[in-house]
């Protein structure tokens, strides 16, 4: 079995091509790829199959020729992930299954639009902002299809991530992801908890919320850069609505799988 | 960049072929490797070369014709680890480099001798334990080639190896490995905090230690299995004094490192 891994600012992922839907991606399989230590390792996994021979999702096949395929370390199934889909833009791209600068890919959240930009970045449309939900006093909520409430703080350093964040998932029907936002000199900063993980190093759909958020407050511009643990990203919520997030696709290494590991694990 | 990943009882290794002694192994492009997010992830890097073309143990290449050039994930030398070399020998035989169930392989700690069992399982030739040295009181010093201080508490669950291991490190002339012991139904059991790394899944002179120090106190025969965290260990005290270390080796994946990886991170 063939895997590719990748990150998007230290957000990882195992790629498994799977190009005749013919892969068994058992949740045990999942997390024995994702296990830092006795497999691969990585945040999840993203399948990487012809969307047409998916039946979830084979009405986005007109548009999209790829499904990203997105699963938990745990194996559970992942509507969207906005660091996931550069990554996976950029493997479709290195590996000759599209060309050119303009990509769509289908996910449980819809066709994403993504552009690969020259400097090495990947551009992703991550459609537009809602705002009607619960968030604990002091702070914005904002939805990027799923639900942030997010904080603005003096310093995220300080910010008690790991010790607030779970009691307010805790606290909202459904969970929410928990932003800690600080204007920076490079134009905001965030520490993130989210929804069912922990504290990660990087989230997407909490980028954009902390900076939809920002600019609403007037704390940054409608486009600003955005300071994570794991790198930069950028924002920008154009005058169309809609949130448009710039930031890394790295692939690391290619490889394939033992076939005696398969075996003991799959 | 060629390079293949491998665990003994979840210690990690990325095995890097050096076969002409060209590789330019910076401290840089150990971390970088050996980054569990931005890399492919790994405890430490062992390169295999030629034992006949690395000057600092070119006297052991006619016993050993590789060298298992052990790197921290810092990119520290490292003399010697008894896990990693079981998946060492692993390596060599999978990818045709050695032969048979005997192998001798060189360290900085000298020849080492391995045999690959028929039930997968590795065993290591660790050499003779010695006793003189400081111990807290209460604890058992053995050394391994490496220090180490062994207590025996009634059950490893609640030891204090976080909270007291640092403390013992430190207050130690060069430091010390600590290992909190138990015995157990399936023999003994283990944790331990390793010098200069905190606590770790596994540590093979550790496992030795620990079944040393509960034979000499009368807790085990002379072979025992120690369970530590990441898996089962085995470990026989045989007559001649030699200490022989018996676990798993596991090949998860070979794979190859992205040229604009290494172009970034070289």
């Amino acid at each position: 079995m063939r895997f590719t891994k990748g990150h998007g600012t230290a957000n990882d992922f195992v790629l498994l091509p799977d190009p005749d839907a013919s892969l068994a991606l058992t949740d045990a399989l999942v997390a024995a790829v994702c296990d830092r230590r006795r497999g691969v390792g990585g945040d999840g996994v993203l399948r990487v199959v012809p969307t047409a021979l998916v039946p979830e999702v084979a009405a986005q096949a007109r548009e999209a020729e790829w499904f990203m395929d997105y699963r938990n370390a745990d194996g559970g199934a992942v509507e969207m992930c906005g660091n996931g889909v550069r990554v996976f833009a950029r493997y479709l791209v290195a590996h000759g299954l599209a060309s050119g600068d303009a990509l769509a890919i289908a996910t449980r959240d819809g066709v994403k639009h993504v552009r690969l930009n020259d400097d090495g970045t990947v551009t992703v449309d991550m459609g537009t902002p809602a705002f009607e939900g619960p968030a604990p006093e002091g702070a914005t909520f904002v939805s990027m299809g799923n639900p942030h409430v997010v904080f603005f703080v003096p310093s995220v350093d300080a910010a008690p991530v790991a010790t607030r964040g779970p009691d307010i998932e805790a606290a909202t029907p459904g969970g929410t992801n928990v932003e800690y936002a600080a204007v920076s000199p490079r134009g905001l900063a965030m520490r993130v908890w989210e929804r069912g993980v922990g504290e990660t190093m990087s989230c997407g759909t909490g980028a954009c919320a902390v900076a939809v958020a920002a600019s609403l407050r007037g704390l940054s511009g409608r486009a600003v850069d955005v300071t994570v643990p794991g790198g930069l990203l950028g924002v920008e919520w154009r005058a169309d609505d809609r949130v448009y997030l710039t930031g890394p696709a790295v692939l690391v290494a290619d490889g394939t799988l033992s076939g005696a590991w398969l075996d003991a694990n799959a």
